[in-house]
């Protein structure tokens, strides 16, 4: 049992700290419950920027923000570090890495994680994009590649090293390539003259008949326009079906050839074992009522991307973003507070947008679609204001004006925590 | 071969990019010579602020800079990531991991490693502190374990997760110790509040019967008063004999225990397989001449914590610090430029210091010692001023007035770069 104060109060354990575990937990602070929030990471993690770090244009600690700061001083809210592995619901007990946590309510917000359908030869070999941990593995891979393509003196093999593929025209799989496509035009000439800015390739590739499929059709189309125009092949219609780490392969029948593939085709509900089967969806969701209670289970709530919920404005579930994340969380603190007495949930759309490069970006409003320079802006500030911690903001500023002023970031470091010659730890250091 | 422009320059070769070697880079800039510099990092590190990366004041991000972009524009040095193996001097090249590397002149800087005397035992547990990388790991390591502390019902346990050792009692040992002190002071009950943070013990083992030895005996008194001032357990004339992750064993029979020990007792110089054993003195290091030649080899010079010279106000050779390798580096890129028309090298001491903790530091000039908040301000500038990059400076100095402003900082972070299921790559990322 994982030592724990027993107040007396009703526990509420949240399982994952992001956007709607972290906002649930902060919502119920002198709530009367005891609030356990459990995550494997000290921090909450501010994925709309993922891109950047993976791009070197951030670093980590921007965008990260550690539990215990945001909880000092609350005798009602504990964080644990741990890792959940099973539900025990006739016990109300979690199984985790470090030993048994009771509840009494139960809020499962652990999110999505990279979905591969299945294919193991893609999931061994491409690199995914769905924690800060993966965007810096990113960072470290290219620019490490880059120094190997250097001292190539293939040219087939440099360009292998250069090149690369991104598969999935989502936010992410967009915000990406356009970064990339930045860092090609900016960055590359001036750090590494020795390497040919033209002989790197980069490749976009969707399977559906636009970019940006949850956005509005112009901004699709406005998206792809600013990546042709930065010089990204983007393909169309194009599922991928294999990668082994040098050749991706298509339906069609294409070829493409990068030792990189970044994987933003899809995610899939980070579900436990213990939760009842009736309850799974399509990509892993969980199903939920208009209240957010698991089906199939008693005191058990699913919130963010991995609840399931059907409304009549959304037959097929609400998107999985952030923006929704953050209703559910606030919706169901007040269900909480209010003893179970509130109305269905309704998601309100407040509007969605995906940043392309410098000064390019695309916005949509419930009633206007707008894009360009002032979008851009828009997209900047929104994301500023949503971090969390006032030095991140001002940290994460500094280091956009910098980098618009001198066209130029100096954060391209290969860095990581280097394991003494045998680990000796229980937690993943 | 690895690709390299043939400029029909002479070409010198720099192995390491630490104080003595990216100094000696610089200044070789426009000299006439090609200047390739090898560094198995893409970056510089700081080494004088890790114990402030360990302790989570600072960002390792902000104490490295990479050495492409200080070389951006430049026709006449280049910069290779690359681990150098062996010297192959009657071919006059360099086998690296990636290929060779041919020389006109060699340079060695590749500094010193922590030495561990040997003891096998100790170097699989302890935690040495000679790069940023292992600054970050014992960051990660310090949370991780009180992140367990918190969870764990066993005092005697519990206590083990706390605790810390600290052998040796040189710069590092006293700087981290004195780090420690007010991370159990300031930010343990803030951010830890079910911890008692007076069940921590910090020891600092030191061989000698003085801390700071390299430093006046006024200094390393006071350095041990403000140390015991901050609740740090000091004990001289003690020698570690060994370690097994758990227990530390002593020559004179005490014995500590702790599952985290960093050892900062020691360092051995990295020479590389091919270079003459006669040359090889105390401590790895390599016999120089007064102008920096290798004994015993044509066209090989070594400079920084590598290099081993007798001078008559040093007969010992000079202390291995970044100030020494700083001289090391300007006196050598004259001696290129003046094609050897050079008086021997004389070392000139100008002053050194240790900071222990807020307002806390000491600091001795050829002429006088002096102590408290004037030699702890002064550090702060000394250091400010020497890092590389005006971004870092920007972003040490706002870290820095904020956590003198708010006794506490927020990168508590334990991030690590997550590799996917399977690496695929030559360079470690």
């Amino acid at each position: 049992m994982i030592n724990l104060p027993e107040t007396g109060q009703e526990r509420i354990v949240i399982v994952g700290g992001g956007f709607a575990g972290l906002k649930l937990a902060r919502k119920l602070r002198n709530s009367g419950y005891q609030v356990v929030l459990l995550d494997k990471n000290n921090f909450h993690q501010f994925q709309p920027l993922f891109y950047q770090v993976a791009m070197a244009g951030l670093e980590p600690s921007s965008i990260v923000f550690p539990f215990r700061k945001l909880f000092q001083g609350r005798k009602d809210v504990f964080f644990r570090i741990v890792e959940v592995r099973e539900v025990d619901r006739p016990n109300k007990q979690l199984h985790t890495n470090v030993g048994i946590v009771n509840y009494d309510h139960l809020v499962l917000a652990m999110g999505a994680d990279t979905n591969f359908f299945g294919n193991e030869a893609i999931a061994e070999h491409a690199i995914p994009m769905k924690s800060v941990s993966e965007a810096l593995f990113l960072r470290n891979r290219i620019l490490a590649d880059l120094e190997l393509a250097l001292m190539e003196r293939d040219a087939g093999e440099r360009q292998k090293l250069m090149d690369m593929v991104i598969v999935g025209g989502g936010p992410t799989g967009v915000e990406v390539a356009g970064a990339l496509a930045e860092m090609r035009k900016y960055v590359l000439p001036k750090d590494y003259p020795e390497l040919n800015a033209e002989e790197m390739d980069i490749f976009l590739l969707e399977g559906l008949d636009q970019l940006l499929a949850g956005m509005s059709e112009a901004s699709g189309k406005q998206a792809r326009e600013y990546l042709e125009g930065l010089g990204v092949v983007v393909k169309l219609n194009t599922m991928v079906t294999g990668y082994d780490g040098e050749t991706v392969q298509t339906q069609s029948g294409d070829a493409f050839k990068a030792y990189k593939l970044i994987w933003a085709a899809g995610i899939r509900g980070n579900a436990l074992p213990g939760l009842p089967e009736e309850a799974l969806r399509r990509g892993n969701r969980l199903q939920v009522d208009r209240h957010f209670r698991l089906e199939g289970a008693e005191h058990i709530y699913a919130i963010g991307d991995l609840a399931y919920m059907e409304e009549p404005d959304y037959p097929e579930g609400h998107p999985q973003v952030a923006q929704v994340a953050l209703q559910h969380a606030d919706y169901l603190s007040r269900w909480f507070r209010k003893d179970g007495q509130l109305e269905p949930f309704h998601y309100k759309d407040k509007g969605s947008m995906a940043t392309i490069g410098r000064s390019k970006a695309v916005v949509d409003l419930p009633r206007l679609h707008f894009r360009g320079f002032f979008a851009w802006i828009v997209g900047l500030f929104v994301h500023l204001f949503q971090l969390i911690g006032a030095k991140n903001k001002v940290f994460v500023f500094i280091n956009w004006v910098w980098n618009y002023l001198f066209y130029d970031q100096s954060l391209r470091l290969i860095i990581r925590a280097k394991e003494p010659k045998k680990k000796e730890t229980k937690v993943p250091v």
